[in-house]
């Protein structure tokens, strides 16, 4: 058994897919495509619109699910020692959102897996599943890089497109997709 | 320069006298030095309702704060890397309340240096001041022991009584209270 501590945003949670879809409310037509190799802050049409949308309610609530997330994080959850580590300090009234959708779409997670910080630099562990290298830069243990549009360009640590390679890397022979 | 991670409750919060003004508005008289030596179901005259406290609005958001501490929690953060780590995942609503409570009475901890999980076991440094054992007996460094009721009749670590000891265990020579 490990200790496998999993990110939120981009990993977890389809951040992408939400930022898209409220930029196109606000009358924004946004390729996913012309997303790859940017950088958070060159990614959107407006960057100051995409941080406003950080701060408004149900933001966080109501992102869609990373596809095939669920049923990993369900396996993992079995096999090993799961921590939801999300840095999600920066955006106080994400907290309780981002509670309400662990609740929501991942209730086999307990209160006691959840941790909410600043700086991941604090906790430590067997392997951690992150989009963003200032997280796993500073991680003790395996690091396994998410792919996000904005780290394709990254070559620093094992790569996980998908929840598939997730399973494949820590749920050897489950054949969870077979 | 040392990672020092600190509890809030009964640490940097004084929880006991928030119960027990909370119990006296309900009509409850409790003596502070009947509570020694007893654990945390047996110390209040109503356990359900020290319950119902704790998932009320305005529980967390307007504790008092333990004698000393600011001062020395300040006079920390210049020396060491300090962390504030609260088990506050048992109790969603006060996430919000323990963010704004600390930027009230503690604004130099930015929000980088704050993390809200449910088991502390995840948290790694260099020394943890708390008044739980079950926080204390996972943590990798040294641990002392923050005096509470409830931990008075236990003798495994280093024992702080107030955040006067602690600055002599981790400030020596600064002479804070000359």
């Amino acid at each position: 058994m490990a200790r496998v501590i999993i990110d939120m945003d981009e990993v977890m949670a389809d951040t992408i897919a939400q930022f898209i879809a409220w930029f196109q409310r606000e009358g924004y037509n946004v390729d996913p495509a012309a997303l790859e190799g940017k950088s958070v802050q060159q990614m959107f049409p407006d960057y100051e619109l995409a941080r406003r949308f950080l701060y408004t309610p149900g933001f966080f609530r109501n992102k869609p699910v990373m596809k095939d997330a669920q049923k990993v994080v369900e396996a993992l959850n079995q096999e090993h020692e799961v921590f939801i580590v999300s840095a999600a300090m920066e955006f106080p009234q994400s907290l309780i959102e981002k509670y309400e959708w662990l609740q929501e779409h991942f209730p086999f997670i307990t209160w006691q897996q959840i941790a909410f910080c600043g700086s991941k630099a604090l906790v430590h562990g067997d392997y951690m599943i992150d989009d963003h290298l200032k997280n796993l830069d500073y991680f003790n243990g395996e690091k396994l890089l998410f792919t996000s549009p904005h780290n394709t360009t990254i070559d620093k640590y094992t790569r996980v497109n998908t929840w598939r390679d997730v399973a494949d890397v820590l749920l050897p022979g489950h054949q969870l997709f077979n």
